[in-house]
């Protein structure tokens, strides 16, 4: 079969932060793991690549990048891990829309994957990026055999059925009059769990010690719970248009809105992040007096609250 | 997260061959690598579990198993390899059967699983064992970690783009007037690339050296063509019940039947089993003087070709 890899670029300058040229480098990664639009079958890889390579966020690939810097450890020997989340993260969107699921047109400021190239071909694609981030993480270049076989395995438990896969089927099938705790417990599975995964592959890959690894859990575990009522929010009040995807689509659904209403929910969103950036002190910096994810979380939740400013 | 592994068990009697034994210790072991249906989710967790473990051939683990042990590997060395693909199988007829896809209401003489279950829980069940099956991979106790990561690298190529998905893809939107070269370049990656994986996995558990290498792979791809011109024929000829799985679904698809007719697919078949047990004397009997690729095909292709029988 095609060799699709090729070693990690040496493209960083050192300890850079800024969030637009560390997308970039992920971008171009993402775009040489999988294989070329040209390629057979033509119109498999244009889905594959039409949600992975379409402007996003990136939190999840940015995350592993901050944590592995903080952690003094290259962002060469985690980029690829970072991009296998990525893979996986538009995998699960492409399922989200899916008509048996959310059912909805929009992603990203473009249509989704079914409606751009049929059901068949979006499952398919869906599969496809799935697949290729387990390879990616087991070949990840300059990482030791150990630490590739744990990414997998944390992947591996992140998408399953106790994982991504398990919060989805809660969030569609939710039980009558949730309780904050059970619609938290699902949003730790739909969504946190990539967050918790991107911060544990940056540990084993920097041999954190277990009470650095118990803060970067507790680290994701405030970015995931902050991300997740963020979304929420943004999807109960901003527009289709500033948010590029379809807007409402959980207003059936259990949310921590749902549950506290929007003022408490920004409370705790508020609370989430302050907790993120504690425990992002108790890391404390690296050799270069830097704190990278407190960088990233600063950076990112900026830009992501930007919808909501007055 | 819940802790799913537990060692192989040490059920095999040394070298046994007979197939409904080594069916029934993969079954036990795929029981026990899946979640139990009363964990939380319950329902997705049934769905996974009535397509993996409805009765059905195992020729993929039984492969595995007969080509280690062929080669003096012990055979608990590649059984969570062999139930990785099995559970890989299981997530790929969940997707072939989907409404979008082929539209199948049986599959192993019981609902298929969005008939069962629902189309959400469908997809969700087939991404939450093929994630399920990379975990397994990387976790197979008693196996070298970087045999491990061969048999994730192998794996992610043999489901994605370039083989399974983009097979599957090809299968479902043929080109007009397709050749019999192109409709084999069809079927070796929607059919051939798991027995493939099969065989190789086993081979570096067993360190093959480039020959033996070799030689499995001539003998999977002698498998996978004898085995889908099998299906195909069956498909054309023999009745739903006896297949407890929807017939007459490949009609409009190219298959070698189409194009060269039956007699000559027939012959064709002839020819790539006599090929692979061919094969399987150039590799020559294990230390025991047994040859168990050559008892494995035997038995296997006998049960299957028993609905052909006058």
């Amino acid at each position: 079969m095609q060799e699709l890899e090729e070693p990690a670029t040496a493209a960083f300058p050192p300890r850079s932060r800024d969030l637009s040229f560390l997308r970039a480098v992920i971008d171009r990664r993402l775009g040489l793991l999988v294989p070329p639009a040209a390629s057979h079958p033509a119109v498999l890889h244009a889905a594959m690549r039409h949600i992975l390579l379409s402007p996003g966020k990136r939190l999840r690939p940015l995350l592993t990048l901050a944590a592995a810097i903080q952690l003094n450890a290259s962002e060469h020997a985690v980029l690829d891990f970072g991009c296998a989340l990525e893979m996986i993260h538009a995998s699960s969107l492409i399922v989200d829309d899916l008509p048996c699921m959310d059912d909805a047109a929009m992603r990203r400021a473009q249509p989704t994957t079914h409606v751009q190239y049929g059901e068949d071909v979006a499952v398919l694609a869906s599969i496809g990026l799935l697949s290729r981030a387990f390879g990616v993480a087991a070949a990840a270049p300059g990482v030791s055999e150990r630490a590739r076989l744990e990414a997998v395995a944390i992947l591996s438990m992140a998408v399953g059925s106790l994982g991504l896969c398990g919060g989805q089927y809660d969030d569609l099938r939710p039980s009558p009059g949730r309780s904050l705790s059970a619609t938290e417990d699902v949003n730790r599975r739909k969504t946190g769990v990539l967050f918790s995964a991107a911060v544990e592959i940056a540990g084993h890959v920097a041999a954190a010690d277990e009470t650095q690894m118990g803060h970067l859990k507790a680290l994701a575990g405030h970015v995931g719970r902050a991300y997740q009522i963020l979304d929420d929010i943004l999807d109960a009040s901003a527009s289709s248009a500033s948010l590029g995807k379809d807007v409402g689509k959980d207003a059936h659904k259990a949310t921590v809105i749902a549950s506290l209403g929007a003022p408490r929910a920004r409370k705790l969103l508020s609370e989430h992040l302050a907790g993120a950036l504690a425990t992002s002190q108790e890391l404390g910096p690296n050799t270069e007096g830097q704190e990278p994810l407190r960088d990233f979380m600063t950076a990112a939740f900026g830009e992501l609250m930007g919808p909501l400013a007055p």
